[in-house]
């Protein structure tokens, strides 16, 4: 990491809150019943429905994004059932192939600024209308996008009744849901958001833990049997205390939103520095994932002093990059980049 | 947990042991590059492949001991290739068909004392001789074994030999490496174990880590692309850091020996205890999962003041049940035990 | 061929039958819908559910037995099921896997004749009930079976009770299902069986087809959607109506129980020579397989003259073959075998 | 099919070729190796290779095409590897998952014309890069095309130049291959077809056959064990005889051409007349499958005396429709359509 100075690389780069590591920390050697059924989980999971207002729901924590995409699509699909999901999708593009390893195709749909429609939704649904063809049965969404943005409460609702009018699943990736939360733009509570989707999974390794996630799901079908799922994908971890602690010390004062608010503010920042500085933007700076355009040459020179993904590159010598900031941002890093564009 | 007094039900009732919880906790601020390829990982890697005495291996961390068992089976095996195994083994019977589910037949093999032999496996390979059916690849092993015991050296070189006669891969299940290693019965060192396995996964969490296990590979083919492997089946962590500071920890000054040697040497003076009292083994006491047999009378009284597993009724109103000692295990919970059965 | 002269390998040696290669060959110019919506296959259909006595039922027509098994296993069960069969089924030893390549685990039980009991399937049940384990849900058993024996009807009704009493699915490999029906030993007729099982194929290749399955499913649950099950794994011909024709000709005037009789006579009358001649038999003589014992210097002098399958070497030198006979076996090649072993 | 009078639906409406018929008829009683060992399999698989100009090539005969793509995906790639096709392509519309239920993803490409450019294969190539991706292994085209259209020599070229220097492998769909060599407008002979392809099947059911597809690997890797592949599929027939006595028909004075050439008369004559009467079409027409363009109103009236796929309505009510011709087209189907469309 040394030779390019701070990293704007992503949320992951550095370990895990303080007050989450004291959780998984303490009591220690207090035993636990195993795989997911100790009392921190429970605790945690409790905390979450209630958060959601949705009290008949299930929660399963699972260590990582990928590991839960692809066990609610090998839990919730029929063989020959697929996903509609934006091209730009993270189960799309960045899972290797994660879904269809479970059997089920996935409909890529052109996105804009990383977001589908209602309409795509039906289009795809009425042209997979006999039985030499799969039959589309999930959509897929991610709230943060995969390009920083939001989906308003408008456009989610119009997913929702789409699916609900077309016998669909909504299913949300909520890697980064707590970015979206706090972000300004933002207009889908927590509560909203979970009663709008059949299921989702609630992020916690970008927004402070030291790894996994919650997947909700609003009504458990009595015969889902999901935890048998898990363990056939290896998601269900021996001492699953280890999750629900995290998750426990995160919903505790709302910890999640402190620290995506953290996040939040030094993108802000960072955006304003950006912005002030004459530079705009591929995507609307919405979340802790911004997209700013600079020269090819001052890309070059900033990956001498910093970290960060080149995203694209565009016309007349220009690059979009990706600057992504997470709870333990400091302040002086965003000053230092904001400095080094103001010399370019 | 309340109701039955301490646990003797498993070895990852407790978090994580403190030096572990330290290494996780230590220099959270610090950026490390995602997906396991940080410098902790590193270095436990090099540990690791240096205790092991193969300098080309790879190795890879896991969060789980099913996950590594199912990307091994998906990466080393084309379609048509099976695994050999005890039924007893952990992929047989506890892992709810993950291997079944990345598409791989399971040759249950009658295990004695939860070991199977070269002789065994050379008639499953001799009774697959035509392309009705599967080509079998890999022979499955666990050590220590799901019922305590641990295969000698000569009987794992055995099955090596067999291994190379028919063209199969030896693939150790890991999950209680340590508990064999510290054994007094033990005569197989850990270097000797990795140059005779293909793959072997040592584990972490039932060892004194908060979960993670490394999957060791003795000699990478160029094109195995094992971290593909992992993305698509959902076991790369983006803060792979976590396990690799886990096992870095473990690594040094052998304090994965250590604490398993605490497990040892209260299961044995558990299995001391009880045969002094007068009570007999289903399998005899060689690492920390024993397995004594008492009246199912006597059983049911002290399940009202310790957790354990009952394992399998006996004629006669005898019953086998499992006790497990882990790196927290107390002097005084062993004490208690063996007072109480003093007084049945 | 030639070498072995005449050959009693198996019953698809043959091409098919001349009433049923004239069936394909009629009207072929006569257009039909595709995919087997045609004229051919719902006559078909509607007389083998006649022949059954379950009018509710579904019956799809596929090209191989190994297909029909894939399909049924993979519509029919979640991916955390799985089946039950004797260690002798072509689902466990000859279809490479078949089963575990839709991700379903197959649990062997020793079988006795090639058959297996109510006893041993609760056995396997009260064995797996945590959910760690994967959950049966389907018995498979084949009539007749893989080693030419029948199952009884109190033998198929005590499965059948089993299975509702566990919530298990009964379902019946019928590639050699007319041999069972026209044994003097068998008391399990067509309409029995169909109402016993939940779903079963009826097999046409092993019986006079060119080639050909049915699968017969008792009451199709509403969203089975069976057909993009049979179009995901391959198994929806263009030309239905090929099998169709073929098995709408093996059904009129009961061709199909016509040709099992022949071939059982033959079966006999080779049974009866080679008992007379002093020789025994690994299982009792019943439908159109057969396996004599004879000491291994009469096998290979056989071999000179016959085509067979060495089944399995006993002591003393002796060896069991298997011998089948089919709808086309002549008088002539049983005469010839019986002759030679009476000059043995 | 009464309805509609004679039916353009598709091309395989009709049974077999008398000739077909004939072969498979003949020798019935003439006993065969099993499972495509059979002596007119061997025969009809060497003159394939000749007409291929493959002397080292591999055939292997399976009854449909779906299960001849998913067969070939299973055998070829490893888990995390991927097709490359149009999104017009069958495996991506019409086959109901089957790639995908095999594990592996396949990526949709815009087409032209039904066909896609060496470009758009090296931009997927170039964009899936790094481990988080599935890695681009397969190419998959279809000649002729969903579409009726067809590749040019330096097209298929372009596509396997792209494909050795991105080491992806090019597979052909040839469902309808002979409709393709026998155009005018075709350039790319067999022999030149089956020396860039590195595996392509070519298709019987689409040109007279009753069923079966013929696939062909140009240089069999050693270990690919292609037969045990074929086996866990549920492609491997008992009597593969019966394919192979078809295709060694069909091979036979190059039958295979004859009756292409006779629907591809049919087709032109059937554009010409609609030609002639002053309609369009969406597709030059090249093949027996042609899309013509007439109003709303006049298909209407033409499905109540013809069968046929409308395809896609058009501005201004206007409608794209499919019309097939086969082996068994008659002349007057032909003009009665063509009668039929002047009077409108």
């Amino acid at each position: 990491m040394a030779p390019s100075g701070f990293s704007f690389k992503n949320d992951y780069s550095e370990g895990a809150h303080p007050v989450v590591l004291e959780a998984i920390c303490r009591d220690s050697r207090i035993q636990e019943v195993g795989y997911g059924e100790d009392r921190p989980s429970k605790r945690a999971a409790e905390s979450i429905l209630n958060a959601c207002g949705i009290g008949r729901g299930e929660v399963h924590f699972v260590a990582g994004g990928t590991l839960a995409n692809l066990v609610v699509a090998a839990a919730m699909l029929k063989p020959y059932e697929s996903i509609i999901a934006a091209e730009s999708g993270h189960i799309c593009l960045h899972e290797a192939g994660a879904i269809e390893a479970t059997g089920h195709k996935v409909h890529y749909v052109p996105h804009r600024d990383g977001k589908i429609t209602d309409a795509q939704v039906r289009r795809v649904v009425s042209t997979h209308n006999d039985e030499h063809m799969v039959c589309p049965r999930m959509v897929y969404i991610s709230q943060s996008t995969e390009l920083g943005t939001i989906y308003s409460r408008a456009e989610i609702e119009a997913l929702a009744a789409v699916c609900r009018e077309c016998n669909l699943l909504l299913y949300i990736d909520g890697a980064r849901l707590s970015a979206a939360l706090v972000s300004e733009q933002n207009d889908v509570t927590l509560e909203q958001l979970a009663n709008l989707a059949d299921a989702f999974y609630f992020g916690g390794t970008k927004n402070g833990a030291l790894f996994g996630e919650a997947i909700v799901i609003r009504e458990p079908h009595p015969h889902l049997e999901f935890r048998r799922h898990l363990k056939q994908r290896g998601a269900l971890l021996a001492k699953g205390r280890v999750v629900g602690a995290q998750f426990e010390a995160l919903m505790t004062n709302d910890l999640y939103l402190t620290l995506a608010r953290h996040a939040h503010s030094r993108a802000l920042q960072l955006a304003a520095g950006i912005q002030q500085a004459g530079y705009h933007f591929a995507y609307k700076p919405t979340t802790n994932q911004i997209f700013p355009i600079f020269p090819k040459a001052a890309v070059t020179k900033l990956l001498t002093k910093f970290g960060f993904y080149t995203w694209a590159p565009l016309e007349n010598d220009q690059m979009v990059i990706r600057l992504v900031t997470s709870w333990a941002t400091p302040i002086e890093a965003v000053e230092a980049f904001v400095a080094e564009i103001e010399e370019l």
